[in-house]
């Protein structure tokens, strides 16, 4: 009997969407085919575009589908030539925004998960380097997948300007784990993007979306055909954008309904039952605003990929980190730029629940996790 | 009751692929996470690339799976600097790649489907521009998706030589239609790199594969996480990549059983009948080697786009020229370049068959496509 605890690196399908996928799969035609089976397809695909716009809120035809975040942000970041030609992302940003970063940015948080000054100073020294109406494209998160910390970019970042501004800072703003999980809201800045990912709240791997706020369409990656309105040709995958669709649906009826609430409790329950267990154990921005689901520990000594795979043998699927860094044994950058020493940065696990965990099983994780940390030979006290 | 004659802009999944996606739907982790249900994800997508690996005829390393054929074409085309910095497609290829091409290149075929001498002579010209060990990468496709006409680039482009060669020009060779219909055989030409597509074959849409013939990894256009050994980051496409192994597994099978042999006499059948109704009919390629499904007939003065929406109203689903820019009325490039005038190249229609074809089928498409002939007005004989 496995309990599945890391739903921030991906969420099982939820039915809604299965039932979507199971249905598009007796659609057989090409969405760009002129014929009935064709049109069938394309209704598909626009049905989805606007569940997926009704969740982050925008419209319809702002939503390109992509194959991935991953892939949405690489279409975001090549926009920067509109954007005053700089992309810089925030160190606590994901892999895929952070890998395309050309500046060295300070972390908008500190080790409490406490906005920190020096960002603001860091992005006026950017403006003055680039004297032009759009200083540079800067990407941040929603809130950060490792921690769940909210990144609050209005208060962080001070008076940035989106989209229709005519000054400042043009931003990416990462929403993959916030969507889903809480209404999706901007905050003080308008962005000029938003990305995000169908598998992180109950659709299938493998499709994303890229949201266009800016009012020129983005210059497309691939090119060919002319799907999506000519921003990113390629046949649609079709199947995994109606799963994606009804999952967006189910996951913003979930939300209004509260059910993160609950989630909540069990996060809570969960960290109090490890803070009996053991006082060593930082509950990194515990006193934050935070995801609902999410818990990153840090017990200094007991490295986190050690800590996965106790976890995993005694049945229990947690991670250390991101999933897609997590094959890598190394300290979490995350939380390196928040102000953890290498030690404590190498020691964290992330606990993510998902809508359907109770609390039998996180208080039997933290059972488990416990007689581990015991045999560790950390003392806890 | 409708009749689905369009195979070649896609095809329906097959029982193989949908059972395999259905099955995928059940694995819960993400193939980066290092627990058990990461595992199981893991697992799904390596037998996945096995299984495309023994279609295409390539080690399982060489295949990186991408979001389509088109972001293959891109992601190979992008690797145009290791092969001399210069990429030319064929004005016969797919929009995907022609839309990169960077010099103008004669037809390889004539209006008959006969190789022409001209291209040959381009190539020459376009090593003098670039004397260099590699003059250029050259994209040329196994089989033309709009008229089935087989290229056998080796003999066209006379001595090409691939990965391993010390001179000569660098190939991206586009299998998407020949794969899952033919064996699939490089010629003599053995390419630096090939394209495929899960939906053309009974896989599902928006999942396809760049093969690596080289003996470096390609640079990744998508960057992040890390996944298909760093070639291209985002969480695999899980639930498609089980749905394209099944499919290839399936597909190899049926080309070995010699399943596409009854498809072509379909096909010469429904020709016969298209040729009894018609004198000024044109069957392009004829008698050139051609995929076993595929017939494109021009009439001239009869427009494509037209014809399909009249085959469509009677429950037949063709399409003219390819189905991504089928939405669009215009002339084929395709037929352009093979030497038909405006007229006749806009008065072309695709019928491409199934497997599940039956010959009841084609023959009723060909009564009732002579119907409307008639009525027309053309003087068909």
């Amino acid at each position: 009997m496995r309990t599945y605890l890391d739903h921030n690196a991906t969420t099982p399908l939820r039915a809604e969407a299965r039932a979507a996928m199971v249905a598009a799969m007796d659609v057989a035609g090409n969405p760009s085919s002129v014929h009935a089976e064709g049109r069938a397809a394309k209704m598909l695909v626009e049905r989805a575009r606007a569940q997926v716009a009704a969740l982050v809120g925008c419209l319809p035809t702002q939503v390109v589908f992509t194959g991935s975040a991953t892939e949405a942000a690489a279409l975001a970041v090549a926009q920067k030539h509109r954007h005053g030609g700089v992309f810089a992302a925030l160190p606590t940003e994901h892999d895929c925004l952070r890998v395309w970063s050309e500046v060295e940015m300070p972390s908008p948080i500190g080790r409490d998960g406490v906005p920190l000054a020096g960002l603001q100073k860091q992005l006026s020294d950017l403006a003055g380097d680039h004297s032009v109406e759009r200083a540079a494209l800067v990407a941040m998160s929603a809130a950060n997948s490792e921690t769940g910390i909210l990144t609050h970019a209005g208060k962080v970042l001070g008076s940035v300007d989106g989209a229709n501004g005519t000054a400042g800072y043009s931003v990416i703003c990462d929403i993959t784990q916030v969507a889903g999980k809480m209404p999706v809201v901007y905050d003080a800045a308008t962005p000029s993007y938003a990305i995000l990912s169908a598998h992180k709240l109950g659709g299938p791997k493998g499709i994303g979306a890229l949201i266009n706020f800016t009012r020129e369409d983005p210059e497309p990656m691939l090119r060919g055909g002319g799907q999506e309105m000519g921003r990113r040709s390629g046949t649609e995958n079709v199947i995994g954008i109606a799963g994606f669709g009804a999952a967006a649906e189910a996951a913003s009826r979930d939300v209004a309904a509260g059910r993160w609430e609950e989630v909540a409790e069990h996060r809570d329950l969960l960290e109090q039952a490890v803070e009996a267990a053991s006082k060593v154990t930082i509950l990194v921005g515990k006193d934050a605003p935070r995801l609902p689901n999410t818990s990153c520990m840090i017990t200094a000594g007991w490295k986190g990929e050690t800590q996965v795979i106790q976890m995993d043998l005694s049945g229990f699927a947690i991670s250390a980190g991101s999933a897609c860094s997590s094959g890598k044994v190394r300290a979490s950058a995350v939380l390196h730029a928040m102000g953890y020493d290498e030690t404590e940065a190498s020691s964290a696990i992330r606990v993510s629940l998902g809508l359907e965990t109770t609390s039998e099983q996180v208080l039997r994780f933290a059972d488990s996790w416990a007689a581990k940390l015991a045999k560790h030979g950390i003392r806890a006290a």
